[in-house]
Order: structure tokens, then sequence, then C-alpha cells
């Protein structure tokens, strides 16, 4: 019978959290999946998983060089993690399940590849024959496939729901990319013109082609229409046409194809996780019934324990209360109807709203309840409180904006800073501690950590100068990153503000999985970054006497944009200054000089790198975001 | 009783159309608003406030300069005849609502204030004494308050709806803004860095808010970030932190915003659209009912006049088919709940599905029915045929592509004329010509405008060429653009690509409303940028010898991005160029060049004209477009 509860706990608390693994019912598996499930195994596998991402810092091209001894054996710390984690998922799942899963065979695979590449380039390094480190690639697979990453996977699920819609108005657009560059040799190509560079305008149809989806991005807007534009005022009317056609309805059409699978695959999503979390909760009762009546049901003790062992940190209250819920009309027993709910019930957060007594007045009560302790209480709980603050924050705001060397201004600074600690100080006081420091007290929590990091940073920052007469340059910038952050506070004292800011940060959590999608995208496009344009651009501090140091050391960069823009420190050189360029390359802008930069110093099908870079990540996941954002707006608001 | 017939007429008219003008039911009255609903009184309309638009091209400072006296007299023209559709319009209406509604109120103030401008203005330019015609300002109100412009009212008020909201989404931005403006000035103000341009580098707060702003738009991105970044590599993280806050999270909750309300706008619209047109119905019902048995109905005698007064261009056997679906028992009488569909009846386009036989089959049926003829029949609808021109299409396309001046090449492009010609006339000759040419039918009326066009630009040319050696570069121009729209045929026959392409015709209509809202802030805005930077800003050809002809004429652009990126061609100088400009900026990209280039050359506060217009045009109007384009895609698709 115990082993049966155990088995219906993991079914309960799978339908609780969403999970959706199928596993063997014998005690023994039972009891290793609720193992496989343990909060610290998932942690391990996610910190092996990271670290086996930020590898990439330290191998060649590095950040940090580590000797290829330890990183190597690093990465086969990490493949042997995986395997173990892979092993004990085997040990769960039945056979059958377990050899059917995609994930599991492309977990497998990698670990393969990876200890295999690693093999033969660490032979071929012996011998000093440099090769490419290619499985590297292949490492975001296990941040995708392992079971724990659910949210990415189902993203990355949407994406390929959306591809074939997406492929189709992609195609339309490069007709019309097409349609349009041919348009423009036909007008422009004979001309003679030159753009703003003295270079030829306009002559070749797949410069064309390029420059033209460069303005889909708006990136060249208006350069690439300014030599037809001097030329004729008439010309304008081509690139206003083009700008509408494909920037405008097509870039949109974009985001409504996505946006529209988005919603469409989120409501099959939905319906399809109420209806597994239905079915586990009837495996569960059906293992815990009894017979009452006619009637199947659980009896009131069977239930307790159940919950005991799904939630067992839960107050005796909390199980009371949703006993009673459960078994509204107090039988003793609960029925099917009543005990499928659980699940949802075990979500829903409690907020224990009797007034706790304050342990101060516990402690010491003639003190606290004296009358001087009232005034106090009053006075804190006083609106007026509230604007002093907003008023001192204010005020705050002006002398951080004005000049730090004057003395008194520093002086002001722990002025503040101690305004700020009494008005914690005495919020703790008043409040009841526990429920100051409550699970959903987001801005007590942000001030208390804000106000202590920076008087933490501001005492650390002045023994070093009173010490050493030096200004840690580091803490210096946290301090005043602090001091400003705690200004953030005053849009709490207005309540469309924090309509507002509570929205967005309830967004946050999801968000992250957006975070584990850029990453990989990030990552794969990281490492074949390096390999390609690895040293090709190398960046020298502003006085340097390197030779060709004005054109990153590449004088094929001579004359241009790159070069000219000082762009040399935006390079594939390591996996740190690789991530800044795709984060730029994200937003868009410049792009194309990154481009032909890039394509300058290697060779002109180097840009389309550049341009897949550009679909994957903007047309299609940048969209997905911004769907995302739309979504959650008009849930949450 | 032929008066109340009229009368209800009218309402059933207006329910038609989704028309809400209140009306006298007087019989005059009546008649005066036959008239003015009149498609002509409203073209007549319509062509008067596009002129008094364009009077901008003619006025100083002119595109096509006009004495002042020519352009005075067709304003005073133009509100002539505004004056007279008020009065029309006056005449119709009650008295008491005519002088409550704000959109007459409007419309006469609009007209005392430019007659009375222009007046001043005339009389001072007499005595040479140089003034503003700022009423020129009020000219857009035409074209919003004018009953006619109900789409782009409804676009207005949807605006104005979502401003509270904007608002303060826009504050809590400003707020972030300010923020990180504020982080900034203390981690690098004081680190003596330089631009990439030699500048001083975020020395001055409102300096750093204004660059912050254009990061926001991305418009400076990577360039703002590069001074930072080359000084530390962990700098990047605070552009990282801010593009991601403000230019990701915070323009995707303006979208979000703006689309919320749009949804909730469209709803409330549509819903009191229907509740409006119901109105009308039983209003126009009341008039005509007579009583059966205890029914009150309308008998189908009365019905059929009506439709035919409402409608009178629609055939016998459709206003049948109407009768029999209306009356579907056959009574011989309407009741209530049939009678108020008719407004949306009347929506429906019938497509006449009975296949008419072929003119020249009954003109000369003997050859039209020869087995040579059958022949060509069944060619012309085998698939084949189809595939025969695509293929023909393709060929063209890389006939196009390759050089013109090779004689082969320039006849083929008659032999692919001759070929189109063909294709149409086999297909006339095939299907039944009033079918071929309906109107749904796009394709085919695109066919064969593109193709008839082509052949008379191309005759037109060659004629040219022959008699004065000499090629029109316009006509060839368009020759080249006809040429490259005939390939765009291919599109039709990709079932796929057709889908998206019906979808994106059928948002034509309603795109036209954008246009109008583009068009009111584009008005405005060029005339306010006119009367601010006309001629400060000159362009001058290539080889010019004037004075800064490199710095547009204005030694306050040395050195400056505008001037090296040659945009000097880009000015207020007149409304072509200022249209240009503004449609520059609302693609975005180097919209900080143009507002640091108009500041340099008049004072610092400039820049806020062009933040200004970024707020109203990009956040608020682009962002209410992609609404529109979802929210039709998600109907459509
Ligand atoms: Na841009």
């Amino acid at each position: 019978a115990s082993e049966e509860l155990l088995l219906a706990a993991a079914f309960v608390s799978d339908a609780q959290y969403n999970r959706n693994i199928p596993f063997k019912t014998s005690p023994q598996a039972v009891r290793l999946y609720y193992l496989y499930n343990h909060w610290i195994m998932r942690t391990v596998t996610y910190f092996f998983i990271f670290l086996n991402l930020s590898l990439a810092v330290f191998e060649e091209p590095a950040v940090y060089p580590l000797p290829f001894l330890a990183t190597s054996l690093i990465e086969v710390l990490c493949l042997l993690v995986f395997f173990g984690r892979l092993t004990h998922f085997a040990k769960i799942t039945p056979r059958n399940v377990f050899w059917k899963d995609t994930k599991n065979i492309c977990i497998m695979v990698a670990i393969l590849l990876s200890l295999t590449d690693l093999a033969i380039y660490g032979a071929l390094r012996i011998y000093n024959i440099k090769s490419i480190r290619w499985s590297r690639i292949a490492r975001p697979i296990f941040l995708i496939n392992f079971a724990e990453s659910r949210q990415i996977r189902r993203a990355f699920r949407s994406i390929r729901n959306t591809l074939p819609e997406i492929t189709y108005v992609f195609l339309l657009f490069m007709f019309s990319l097409l349609m349009f560059s041919l348009m423009a040799l036909k007008l422009f190509g004979e001309r003679n013109l030159q753009t703003a560079e003295g270079l030829p305008y306009f002559r070749n149809y797949l410069e064309i082609v390029f420059d033209l989806y460069v303005l889909v991005t708006t990136a060249n807007s208006p350069d690439v229409m300014m030599p037809a534009f001097d030329f004729s005022s008439w010309y304008a009317l081509f690139f206003i046409a083009f700008v509408i056609v494909n920037t405008y309805i097509f870039m949109s059409l974009f985001l409504a194809v996505v946006y529209n699978n988005y919603k469409k695959h989120l409501k099959n999503e939905i319906r399809q996780l109420a209806y597994m979390k239905h079915r586990k909760m009837i495996e569960a009762f059906n293992l815990l019934k009894e017979e009452e009546g006619a009637q199947p049901v659980v009896r009131e003790a069977r239930w307790k324990q159940l919950v005991k062992l799904v939630a067992p940190d839960i107050s005796n209250s909390h199980r009371e209360l949703l006993l009673r819920i459960s078994d509204d009309e107090q039988k003793g027993f609960i029925d099917k109807k009543s005990f499928v709910q659980l699940a949802d019930l075990l979500n829903i957060q409690v907020i224990t709203l009797k007034i706790r007594s304050h342990p101060l007045g516990q402690w010491m009560p003639r003190i606290y309840k004296s009358s001087v302790s009232q005034f106090l209480h009053s006075m804190v709980r006083h609106r007026g409180f509230v604007w002093t603050y907003d008023a001192i924050i204010l005020i705050n705001a002006i002398f951080i904006a004005l000049d730090e060397e004057t003395p008194y201004i520093s002086y002001a600074e722990w002025v503040f800073l101690a305004l700020y600690i009494i008005e914690i100080l005495l919020k703790v006081y008043t409040y009841e501690p526990r429920v100051f420091f409550g699970k959903n007290q987001f801005w007590n929590w942000f001030d208390t950590l804000i106000i202590f990091a920076a008087l933490t940073a501001t005492i650390l920052n002045t023994t070093l100068k009173s010490t050493t007469k030096y200004n840690s340059q580091q803490i210096l910038d946290i301090v005043f990153i602090l001091r400003v952050l705690r200004l953030i506070r005053i849009v709490d004292s207005i309540q469309r503000f924090r309509v507002i800011m509570n929205t967005l940060i309830n967004i946050v959590p999801t968000m992250l999985t957006f975070g584990g999608l850029t990453l990989v995208v990030y990552c794969i496009f990281a490492i074949i970054g390096m390999e390609l344009f690895h040293g090709k651009i190398q960046f020298f501090p502003a006085n340097s006497n390197a030779p060709y140091a004005l054109e990153c050391g590449n004088p094929a960069l001579k004359d241009s944009l790159f070069a000219r823009g000082k762009y040399c420190k935006n390079n594939f050189n390591n996996f740190a200054s690789s991530f800044i360029v795709l984060m730029e390359l994200t937003v868009v802008n410049q792009w194309h000089v990154f481009a032909s930069g890039f394509a300058n110093v290697t060779a002109q099908p180097a840009k389309l790198y550049f341009i897949a870079f550009h679909i994957v990540m903007v047309i299609i996941i940048v969209n997905i975001f911004v769907s995302f954002i739309l979504e959650a707006f008009f849930v949450e608001y």
C-alpha cells in the first residue's frame, strides 16, 4: 500500500508540474523516478549543460585560455554526467519507449560524436596538425534534449510548425525582392551612378539583390536611394514602393504568420496539457480508490498521506484547507471529480492572511506597544511616509546628476544611504518581517537588496580609497549603477505604473525560455562564426603602431565602412566577442556593414552567414518574442 | 406614398453603406439628401479636398511655382466648394444636430481661418512684408471632417482612445530612458572617451538622453556603444540591458497596447454599426408596413419598388433571387425579420454562375463550333497551356536580365509581347469576355492592362527612336517597369501563393484609410518642417562650384554625418522633398543624422521636431498599421 501511495504521489506530482515522462511502475523504478526529479539532480544536470556550453570561453580561440588537457577533461566529465543522466532515465522508462524517443537518440549520438571528435582532434594535435572541433556545434543539443527543457523544446516545436507557412511567405517575398532587383538593374544599371563612397551603383544583379535585402531591414536607408534620388527625384517612388511592399507589408505578414501559428499552437498545447493532467490524476485515483457504497472514493486518511508525500512543505492548516475544498460536505472521503482537481489546487498559492503578531511584540510587548512605538507605526503606515520618501528619491536623483567631486555631494550620499536604511528598518519594525519579505513582495526584496549592496559597495570603495588612495573602477561602477537603480522604486508609488511593472515582472519567468532559445541559436552561430572569421579582424587600441591598425589589421578593409565606423572590436576572435557581434546583428542596424566587412576579409559568399542569421534570429525568433509579449500582455493586462 | 418609399429607400441605403447621417424626413430634405450622397457630389468634394491639399506643391516654397494670385484664387474656390457642401449638409440635417456636431464647427472655423490668413498674407505681401501662411496646417481638417471620411475619422478615434494607455507606457519608458541615461553619465561621463568622429562621448546629460533615445530606435547601433566597448568589453552589458529593456520589451509593449486597443475598439465599432443598421432598417420597415392578419408586413410589390430605388442597377433575376430569400415561403409579403436582413443581402455580391454562351458563338456559330475552334478551346483550357506560359515567363525573365544592347534580345521583346497578346486573345476567344473581365478577375485585368500598356510604350519608344534617334528616358523607364511587372503573373500559378496574394489584395482597400491617415500626418509635419527648415540645406549637383557645395551650402554642416552621407537632397525646401524626408524618417534608419543635421543648421531643440515625428508616426501609426495587418490576416487567412 505504501508503494501504491508512492506511485500515486508520483502521478500527482507529474500532474502538478505538467511533467510528461512515461515511467515504469515497479517500486524500484518509482523510487529511481523520485531521485530523477529531485531538484539537486536537475540542478546538477543544468550546471553541467551550461559548463559544457561555456567551455567555448576557455577553448581556442579563448577569452580566458586554458590548456587543451584541462578543457578536454572537463568536456569528458560533462559527457560522463550526461551519459549517467541518460542511463538513469533508461532505468526509469520502459525500454521500447526509451529507444523510440528521438531526444534520447540525439543525446547519445551527440555524446558519441563529441568523444570521437575530441579523440581525433587530440590525436592530430599531438602530431601538430590543426583541425576543426566541429562537434562543438552539437553542444546545444544537450540543452534542448534533456527532459528538463520542456519549455525550450515547445518553443522549437512551435517554430517547426510555423516553418511551412513562413516558407511560402518567404518565397513570395524573395520573388518580390528578385523582381524589384531586376527593375532596379534596368532602371539604374546603365546610368553610371556612384554611391557616396564612390563605388559603382546598382551595376551587378547579385549585389543589387543584397542591397535591396538590406533595405528591407531598413539598415541602408536612405543611403541606397541617394544616388538615384540625386539623379532624378522621381526615382524616389521606386524606393517608396519597395519599402511599402517589402518592409511594411511583408515584414508585418511574417509577424502575422508567426503570431497566428503561435496562438494556434499555444491553444493545442494547453488542451493537450490539460488532458495529460487529467489522465494522470485518474491513474492516481485508481491506485488509491476504495468502494463507498457503489461509488469509488479516496478516504480522508489516505488523501492526507498522499498530500504529505506530494507537498511535504505545506503547513497543516493549508492541508486542512485543501481537504475542506476537496471534501466540501465533510463526508470523510473524496470522490473522483474532487480528487482530479488536486493538481490545480496544489498550484494555487495560499497567502496566509491572518495577521501575525510582530516577533518584537511577543518578545518585549511593553516597549513595542508603548505610545512612542504606536506613534511610529501609525507614522510608517501613513500615506505621508510614502510621499516623503518619494520626495527624498527625487532630491537624490538631482544629487546623483550633479558632479561627484564636490565634497558636500559625496557626504550627501551617506545621508541618503542612512535615510533609506532607516526606511527599511522602520518598515520591518512596523510590519511583520515574514509578511514584509513574503514571496510576492518583489519591491521590498528589490529595495533591501539594492540598499545593502550599495552600502557594502560604498563602504568597500571608501576603505579602498582611504587605504590605497585609489578607486577600484569596477566597484565604483557598481556603486553608480546601484545608486541609480535605487531610484526605480518611485515607479511603485504610481498605481498605473505598478500595473504595467507587474505585467512585465510576471512575463520574466517565461522570458527565460526565449533566453534559452536565443542561447542555442547564438551558440551555433558563434561557433560557426569563429571557424569562418577567427583572426581575420583584429582590434588595436587607439594609439597602436601595429600595421594596418586603422584597418583592423587587414588591408582588405581599407576605405571600408567597417573600418571607418571603428568596428574592429566587433569580431569573431572569441566566444564573448562573437556573442556581442550576434547581439548587434539581432538589433539589425548596420548589419550590412558587418556583412560586407567580413565578406571583404574572406569571400563574398560570407554574406550568406549574415543573411541566414537575420532570417533565423530576426524574422523568426524576434517575431516569436513579439508574439509572446503580445499574448502575455493580453492575458495579464 | 412615393415620398414614404423615397424616405425608406434612403434609410435602407444608409444601412447598406453603413452611413450614419441624421437627416430631416421632409420630402424636400430627403431629395436633397439623395443629391448629397450622389457619387458625383462626393467625387467633386474629394477632388477639391485633394486640390486644396496639393496647393502646397504650387505655393512658395514650390515644386512647380505658380503666381500667388493663381494659388489664392484656387484656394478661395476650394473654400467656396467646402462652404457649399457644408450649406448643403445644413439643409439636410436638423438645425440643433448640425450645430452640435464638432465636425461642422471644425470645417467652418477652418474656412474662416484660411480666408483670414489668406487676406492678411495677401495684404502684407502688397507691402512686401513676409509673413507665414500658418493656416495651411489646417487644410487636412477638410479631409478628416467631411462626412465622407468615416474610415479616417474612425482611425483617429481609435488613436485617441489608445492615447491614455500609450501615455502611461510612454511615461514609464521615458523614466527608464532617463535612468539609463543617468547611469551612462555616471559610468562613461568622466572617461574622456571620443566617438568615431572624434567628438566627446557621453558628457552631457541631454545629449545622452537623445543618443539613447536614438538607440531605442536602433538607428545608432552599434556606433553609440563602440567607444565604451573599446574601453572595456564589460560595458557592452550596459547596452545589451538597455536594448533588451527599451527596444525589445518597451517597443513590443507599445505594439501590444495599440493592438489591444485596436481590437477592443474594432469590436465596439462593429457592434455599434450593427445596431445602427438594424435601427435604420426598422425605420424603413415602419414606413412601408401594412397589416396582414395581426402581423405587420411589407407587401411584395412595395418591396420590389424599394429595391429598385435602392439598387437600380441590379438585374431582374438578381432581384427575384433576393425576394425568394426574403419571402422564402412565397406568401406574397415580407415580415419584419426578413426585411431587416435586406441591407446585408444587398451587400452580397452575386456572381452569375449560368454559363453564358460566347458572343462569337451567337454571331458565327458554325465557325465558333468547328472542330478547329473546339481544339483551340480545349488547348486553352488544358493545364499545359498554363505551364507553357509559365515557361515563357521564365525565359522572358532571363532575357530581361541579359544585356539590352544585343539586337537579338531587343527583337525577342517583340516576340514575347506577341506571345502574351496571343495568350490574351486566345483566352478571350475561349472564355466568355464578360466573365473573363468580371469584377473579381484581378489577374485578368492586371495582365491585360500591363500587356497593352507595354505594347503602347514599346511602340512609342520605337517610333521616337526611329524618328529622333533618341530614347525618351521616361518612356524607356516605364517600358522596363512594365516588362518586369509582367513576370508577377507567374505567382498566380501556384496555389499557396495565390492565397497569400488574395489576402494582400483584399487588404488594399482598407489600407487606403492608412494612406489617408499618413497623408494627414505628413501634410502637417511637412508644412511645419518647411516653415522651420526651408532653405537651410541646399542640393547642388555633383560638380557644382557653389560655395560649400559639399556641405549642402551651409558651413554649419562641415564634417557632419549629414554632409558626409551626401544627404543634401533630403531637405524641406518644397512639399515633395519634405514628403520624401518624412518617408525616410518613417523608415527610421539614419533619422538621427537628419535630426542632428537640421539641428546644426538651426538650433538643437529642432531635434524635438524629429522626436515628435517618430512618436506620432512610428510608435503610434505604424503600430496601428501592423495591428491592422495582423487582424486582417487572422480574418482572411
Ligand atoms: Na535601423
